[in-house]
């Protein structure tokens, strides 16, 4: 590996970072015309490492790196590519830029393994509502209820797949082949741990679980000057005092994350009381029970302050996934190669979902966090610095040889 | 005036209420093609009505109906035809429908004054954030900042004025003949007040000042599964909180109405947490000191409450109209023709802003409100009754009769 890899990395993230959807900030949606840019930058690093490449149906990018046999088993290196709004370069790309960056450091060298990278289509959850389409795609759990669902335009994911030239019947050929050896992801913590602890990386032992929900309040529209305050049914009262309650719900119980992230008014104009607030609500706790205690217990909230002031409400769950644990042995195989690399192997879950919480229900998963400075992520200031981007790379290829020993090469 | 006039008006009004910026509702902005159609329509009834007809560079409709001399002074009907989003069909549209069908009534009679129907190009400030552009050109009160002023497309009022076909550089010609006999404008009350009290009629005595604000909290963006609750800095938890605490405060002052019409949250991802959350106050009183002090304690609160959460908070006024009083001599004609038509001549104040307001800093302004069933207003369910809108005609005729003779006719 040469000494400029890091720093190559970073900025081949940066330069991806100016394909948005949005001019000025990096916005990138499931399969816009900025990621068909991100994924000619990328087929062409990956060409130049010697890698084979397709877009899957899903649109999913995928570079294979071949073993030294043409029956190798497979060794997958994956993140995203999608971002979220006003997003920074790092969240997703920097795992699959460095998954190219360490297939083109073993300069042609054959290992007893195929590496493939994957750069997932989805998993922000911007677009469609609804997260992880790629790495649903890979692990072959996409349905027609998923294929139909739509975006604010009304343009459904079979739509959006068949526009960007893709064959949406396809998509069951976007499944990893079987018998992998495992999933590999590298990805920034994007949260202040390691940035605390003052080290370079974390390895992962688990993702905890998340559930995510719609909350719409409606009261009566009516004019802003002639409604006295007692007469009123403000579905914007109601919706900030419940969003009020979320937080100190949250504040209150050790571990536990709320977010309320959207809020949407209807109509919304200044002189007009509001008919109708949408908020969105996302609970994370590395307890799945006392997770779904809380969501329960916000909704409760929710139906006691909408019959208090007069409001119906209408709570539906959008998205529930369970805590999960990565593979015990691929993650002591990862605990190994950080430990080699000289820097401290500290054990951290995750708060943010993954890709990998998707795969490791299919197959062996491990994942490695590099130290976010700050914790600042999902905002342009996000960034990594040159000597942990090293450090991981160092550790990625130690990992390569660890497994690359154990599959007898 | 024939038995059929009001029933012929309401259907004038729903007929106007199909001509709307967004398809199943009645939303119609400042000089969008849906104004034009609504020019159409009225030109139309307006010529019927012996009228002479013009839209003047600011975008009102005007209609003039010659008095018994060419030096006749001038009454002055009029209201606005802009919407708020998903309105009703009599806010504002009742009021110029109302001054044709009297001037149609004459039948050829002519007074010793002139009437000019005018309806107002804009009253709801939705498009550029700024009301009554249209009655502001009517008394000469427009200047280059507020032609300046940009709508969410970067399009200013000078520029959506020329690209409707008008001159800009004539809204001084908008400006009403001087020494003119008064302004009359007929409105739906939009409240509560007459249907509570079973009253058809009501005379406005003067029209509540109103402040209006734009509150912004900015905190930091960051991702909703890996910051932990107490190192937050939430944009939507601060303006929820200030919300609650605008609610509240309004509950508590008598008289005092308090709204939150309008929330915007960036980045508005349900994975993120809000770096900025904007909100819009409306705060009215009858009493333009107490309106004031709580514009004061509310935008104390919301410093309060920033600076305890770590958040910037911008707080900018963007509308400020004092407590208006309607004409004494106008009201008291106003008065004694209800009085004529049998219904009780009951006196209310007026909570919703009014072009009368603008235009009574000018020249002697009255109005006459007419009840508006349950209270329902800036919502498609707004309506008026065929006997209520009869009694308002009757007592429009007789203020007329009232008037030719004060004038001597």
């Amino acid at each position: 590996m040469h000494a400029g890899m890091a720093r190559e990395v970073i900025a081949r993230c940066r330069s991806l970072a100016a394909h948005s959807d949005e001019p000025g900030f990096t916005t990138r949606t499931f399969l816009s015309e900025s990621m068909r840019a991100v994924h000619a930058d990328l087929s062409g690093w990956m060409t130049q490492a010697g890698m084979a490449v397709r877009v899957d149906a899903s649109g999913n990018l995928r570079g294979t790196y071949e073993g030294a046999s043409a029956d190798a088993r497979r060794l997958f290196i994956g993140s995203h590519l999608d971002t979220v709004p006003h997003a920074g370069a790092f969240d997703g790309v920097l795992g699959v830029v460095m998954g190219v960056a360490l297939a083109e450091s073993l300069d042609g060298r054959r290992l007893p393994f195929s590496i493939e990278v994957v750069g997932f289509s989805e998993e922000e959850g911007v677009r469609f509502g609804a997260p992880f389409i790629g790495s649903r795609a890979f692990v072959g759990d996409v349905d027609d209820a998923l294929l139909a669902r739509q975006d604010a335009d009304g343009i459904s994911i079979e739509q959006a797949i068949a526009n960007f030239g893709l064959d949406p019947s396809r998509v069951g050929d976007a499944r990893a082949d079987a018998n992998p050896l495992g999933y590999l992801e590298f990805h920034i913590e994007q949260g202040p741990v390691l940035d605390t602890l003052h080290h370079p990386l974390g390895i992962v032992d688990r993702i905890v679980g998340r559930s995510y929900a719609d909350v719409i309040f409606t009261g009566a529209a009516g004019h802003a000057g002639t409604t006295p305050m007692d007469g009123r049914r403000d579905a914007v009262a109601g919706a900030a005092e419940w969003i009020g309650g979320v937080e100190a719900h949250g504040r209150r119980t050790p571990g536990l994350v709320a977010t309320t992230g959207q809020v949407e008014v209807t109509p919304g104009a200044s002189n007009v009381i509001a008919g109708r607030c949408r908020v969105s609500l996302d609970v994370r706790h590395a307890d799945d029970a006392l997770r779904t205690a809380a969501v329960d217990r916000l909704r409760t909230m929710a139906h006691e302050i909408a019959a208090r002031r007069g409001l119906a409400l209408d709570l539906s769950a959008r998205f529930e996934h369970p805590d999960t644990a990565m593979d015990g042995s691929l993650t002591a195989m990862l605990t190994r190669a950080v430990e080699r690399t000289g820097v401290p192997a500290t054990t951290i879950s995750s708060g943010a979902g993954h890709d990998a919480m998707i795969v490791a229900a299919h197959m062996p998963a491990a994942m490695l966090f590099i130290r976010t400075p700050g914790g600042v992520s999902h905002h342009p200031d996000e960034s990594v610095t040159e000597e942990d981007v090293t450090a991981a790379l160092a550790a990625g290829g130690t990992f390569l040889d660890e497994m690359a020993s154990a599959a007898g090469g």
